[in-house]
């Protein structure tokens, strides 16, 4: 444990309901950081901010949070529109930055961000696919590199949430970017980092509305699957899905020369199987939120990680090689602007029904 | 497939429900087999052998059947109080016989046929332990031929009947020699089979009435649990239930000094995977009739290879090594005696509550 | 069973791995079959028809068979290029035709036959997509016909090999019409029987060469991935492998808007698991042959009572029920037209990287 | 989170590598406690305390640490033979305590403590019979509680561990107390946690060494299989082995009269599944310290409720279900007192051969 002087301090921006998660595992989970202060424009979540972390310093303005000297870092949690310029004003302000993805809808708006963080070569960015931190994915990475399945060179890859009656993600979808880039751009991260980052070349998609006839007059869809092409030979599948009834099912698979890799077939809810009448089975994670518990903890220590290892505030390096390796691990600006060039894509083939070259 | 004149001659005895599978295995799907007759007391079930067999000659009396010289072997799937006398006067008769488990719920009966069959060497005398047919299971007892495991030396095996809300076991409860001599010999004839047929020293069982009241007049359990000690320091764990909720659960599991190999742990019904608001599931089978379908058959084509690898009725043996494996496969009549012999120590250490050494 | 006077007499043709296990299970496991004819050109495999079938009239020339007065109905299982044609001269020489798929490879030729076949309505003609008889496969569609999963809209399938070292579908590439007609056919088939035959308007598709660089020449490969959009908003999603390492792992899932169904998720050889310092594993269907051993003698007895259904031979139906169904069960000639369209589609669009329309 | 005036502080005794994650748990992750103290008679440890918690006074002298007034409870975990005396001198210095498993190996030494327990109603003591406070563990126990299964009444529940071939435990074996002390302990609280803790009426033992013949000389086994029964006609059967090969495989059945659950059948060490030459595998847990890693967390912040549920220091009670919950959910120094009991007669049964009546 360091000594608090040696810690990362870190300024949360948003306390929504996963903005509080990262509050806290910065607060109490995460050896190397501080929790320093805490931004959010609406009074219950600083007040939420004030029980329940460890006397931070509390803002309703990003602009003062970024203005104060006793932050090092800021953990940006709020609207993807704001993703961009928050990121900028935090690398201006001499700042480290992690950001929830995505980094942006926009391509261009993402361009923007690379060349100015180009500026700040002592200023780590971080964006927030938090699947690469999550053990079972970490545990294919490792085995991957390892060759334990030969070359690899077919992602399989979905994400989908149980059916929310709600409809939510109706009135989202007029700024969500649609099923690809709100959901699938997770997989698209996951693909790449999983075959070796290849650049992708082409892409079709396609959906269908299978319950939320309101999405229709954003031109989104609750189911979509696509298919992406990458240089050498590589491939992924993805689907995309709003309605299913048993969970969030969020797996992957990669496929090699030599075997194969499944990550999270059976999105079980823990170890506990159900002998009844109608046969067994087990129950399965709700949603995002339970089932990357353990990411969001480790992607926060492994940002601590990498910051650290570049010497910042003179912190010593105590593992290198840990440390070089978790630096590696986190989706980098390019590699976000990379998920949403393809997202984007993705989003175009839905909609003229063609396949869409990169 | 050998003309007609080469194929064992048999004559099924019983033609209930387990009977008539039998009946048909033996009609249509064993190639050296012919189904020459077919007896019963019953004139439904002389109809139903009209119909649906290849014109057996049909008796309604077991003697007459033992004196039809068109008869090489009889099929019994009788009530097991007739097992054991049916077995010698087939011998007598000069008939090959199968005859379903139980041998006798008597050791001393067990004994007396056991003595009887010395006399008949060229006759061949097989007691129905399928399990031993059952495809899993075989590639089980195979895998640990083949040291797979190293030395194995203990079996957990159980046999659980979905709950029988008619309670046709409780009205059998009279007859069926206990929880243990009805169901759990199976688990006994599994577990000495795959430990390589070691003698039983002690045992202890113990029980529990969770729904059927009625069978407490019996002294008999619907659920009973079970060890067994074995020379050379093996070990054998049971469970036997008539309760269960989800289905027909019949599962052994065999453990080595290398690694263990579990059979048939969850009873899939097949293939299916359901996913819905409650979770991920399979349904399961619901019975040991559908669960040991094949057991079945290839008990059936087991039992002919062993009576023509004894070149009974001149048949050429056409593959010695599978006939030998075939016959050393079957459940002799020496097992079944030591079946009986250790569920009858089971029942009496569950009426005593005092271990029981054999 | 049938006396023999009142089976449906048939004549194998092709008496290869798969012609045997089809001749063997109309000879002895098919109560309504009489295997009264066996074609084939070669002398090894009419030497074989003697052994091991019930006295078959042996012919080593379709048309002789074709003549036969004593034959009712062929069972094509030749190579794919010569199947058009021989339904055809089954058809005009007034036999029922059961033939393997593909139809053809060819839209135009399968419609010609569409159109030929059209002069016999008294005639059956079926191709053999036997997934429709697995009993897994059989279960999802009863379940989905009963409403369990809502509406269903997506089908994702796969068909993928081991991979064969010895390269025998390199040299078979110049004729097997490319992965999407040799392997997906079944998946395509598989969608649209399991999505209620919807009409499909755009496929799209891309592969790899992972390990087979042969096929580069033919413009195959070895690993292949597609979508298709139906009428109706369903869509499928397909992959095809030659390169497996673990095994043939055929299975589909399907997804509706109250749930989903998975058919065959992990390619269980049997019932057993194994324990070792590698973890817990269970080992899987080595070829299709093996996985759907029970489908392939389904669908003969399907084809049988689809016949006896049409009071062939003056057979009485038994229960019509049952015949209708399993006559509905089976691929009719316009269903294997449709799933040729769509394969070709498929192959048009690896080759031209552009989504096509149907 | 509780400013550290309100917070509970802890003294942790013993800092191998259980008590190192006690003493990381108390220290970072339980926002209630403080760790106040850690206390070793290692030097080695003292400076791992030194270096990786947030400053403790350290003690190499348990009698000191009780003395020190800025401590208000104590969290042992030191070797089982010191646990009886240890928790009566912290109970007479007004800590409260937590004490790992086994309260003592010896019945009468554990009445003793519950009698000097008894004169302190106002501190907590709890043993770390950690599994009750496995997420799967306790969703099993609040699907029972909540009538899932019917009426609880058989218990299957094992503790194995992979082959240590460095033979630690043979060593360890003069002391252990035999394997039933040391592994099936936490089967026995498992069986009464769950069944409602009913009392145990008569056990029966025997075991088996696989591999380490260096256990007879102690008496021991290196696997062992028994039954207990309950009174109310409840039972439970156990397996402990030294020598599984896959792996820590600790799972537990429930079966009740309605259904039954299974926990950890499958150690799963994570979501991975593996495909390849050898089948389709998932690795498993290695030990029960990576097994159980969020219990023996949960384990701390119930403790901590738990006290703080008592009004100790003024602590306002915020939740009073969930610490009512927690704190019903510890194992209390009766139920260990209970598990020893239990184990001891097993251990008799084991020598004797003979079932043991309690």
């Amino acid at each position: 444990m360091k000594p608090a002087a040696q810690r990362l301090r870190f300024g949360v921006v948003g306390l929504g309901r996963l903005g509080k998660r990262h509050a806290e595992n910065l607060a109490y989970r995460v050896p190397g950081a501080l929790l320093a202060a805490a931004c959010s424009p609406l009074a219950d979540e600083l007040a939420w901010a004030r029980d329940a972390l460890p006397e931070p310093r509390l803002y309703d303005d990003y602009a003062d949070l970024l203005a104060d000297p006793h932050v090092d870092a800021v953990w940006l949690v709020t609207p993807s529109s704001l993703h961009a310029q928050q990121i900028v004003d935090a690398l201006r302000a001499g700042k480290h930055v992690f950001c929830e993805k995505p980094l942006s809808l926009d391509v261009a708006e993402c361009e923007r961000v690379l060349a100015e963080a180009a500026r700040y070569p002592h200023l780590r960015a971080m964006i927030g696919f938090m699947r690469r931190f999550d053990p079972s994915y970490k545990d294919a990475f490792d085995k991957i590199a390892a060759g334990r399945i030969g070359r690899p060179f077919l992602v399989r890859s979905q994400t989908t949430d149980q059916n929310d009656t709600d409809g939510f993600f109706v009135r989202f979808a007029a700024t969500s970017g649609g099923i690809f880039l709100d959901c699938t751009v997770h997989d698209i991260d996951v693909a790449r980092w999983l075959l070796g980052k290849p650049r992708a070349t082409r892409v079709f998609a396609a959906g269908a509305v299978a319950l939320h006839e309101g999405l229709r007059e954003f031109g989104d869809v609750d189911n979509g699957v696509a298919i992406c092409e990458f240089e050498g030979g590589k491939l992924a599948m993805f689907y995309a899905s709003r309605t299913q009834a048993h969970g969030n099912d969020t797996h992957s698979e990669v496929i090699g020369t030599a075997g194969a890799l499944a990550i999270g077939h059976n999105p079980r809810a823990n170890r506990v199987e159900i002998y009844d009448a109608t046969g067994i089975r087990n129950e399965c994670t709700p949603n995002f939120f339970d089932r990357f518990e353990d990411a969001f903890l480790h992607e926060a220590r492994a940002f601590v990680a990498a910051v650290q290892g570049g010497a910042v505030r003179g912190g010593v390096v105590q593992d290198e090689a840990v440390q070089g390796e978790a630096a590696q691990a986190g989706a980098t600006l390019a590699d976000a602007l990379e998920a949403t060039r393809i997202g984007v894509a993705l989003r175009e083939s839905l909609r003229s029904g063609q396949a869409v070259t990169l």
